[in-house]
């Protein structure tokens, strides 16, 4: 307690991971959670299987790149 | 607002999600909501990580094949 | 399969859930699905617990109401 | 995009909230991301109803308070 | 790790949570898992917001009732 | 009804998901469910995509194995 599911595109960096993972976790022990206690988990999404807006992301944002 | 997530078995063809993504964005749409509200992500499950019945969907329904 | 994780904001109508459950599931009927294979779970998520651009939907968003 | 689920124990305050939604957003932005991408949806779980170790939360964990 | 999120019906029992969030654990535990890294988390959903068949639950099974 | 997300490491074996699949719709069954209604969803998440602690589990459990 707390988990956390992040849904995001495909293609972060290990670099990004452990940032999206290390921000997560610090704005729980900022509220004096134990670190221990948090779980993070990152769900990488193809974009063409995101849809935004009626249509598929690989499509509609086609430049957009994950850090 | 609104998230939707859908969870099918691994394989649809783009066609197919492209179908998805349309038909349940036009459900809210049709609602009043505006289309750039809605976000659809589909999750592509292998059908030996699904167990329906007590058994692998992959043993199971061995015929099955996702459009 | 497929079963299907709606989030939206609290205060749906029975008529508005129906909407959405047999829409959502006529997506995939079109597609050849049985419908009985066809789930759909409706979350309703308070606008006080909904984070939008970093604010509290709650705060954000005053005026919208779910349909 | 992203999204990010946030499940952990019923009882928190609306201060808590923000805290958890404007930090959770603060992680996705300094990586880029444009704030009004993120959305962020709190899951508030009755401690009854959360399972550690093979047992209810609401029994092991008797004096833990949300903050 | 393992994280298990359980959706079913409105109105279970203590007595029910206990068996669910034992007898998950319990699978684990027989596959070398520490229990302690078990984390099982119950969301009950209202009938009316649980569509089957594309008809909310609420009206196509009224007479099931959770253990 | 019910529906069963499993969240763990990638990496399981066929025999480890059989086992995880029947041994937790056994929990229910024996709760008077008939099995064919209990669904289970086995999603397996890279070490990398883990957070324990606010770091990797790629990096900080690197020797865990999934049974």
């Amino acid at each position: 307690m707390p988990i956390i599911h992040v849904y995001g595109w495909k293609g972060l960096s290990d670099e990004a991971k452990r940032k999206i993972i290390a921000g997560i976790t610090k704005v729980f022990t900022d509220m004096g959670i134990p670190k221990e206690a948090v779980e993070v988990i990152i769900h990488e999404i193809p974009k063409e299987s995101w849809g935004v807006g009626g249509e598929l992301a690989s499509e509609k944002l086609r430049d957009f790149r994950p850090p």
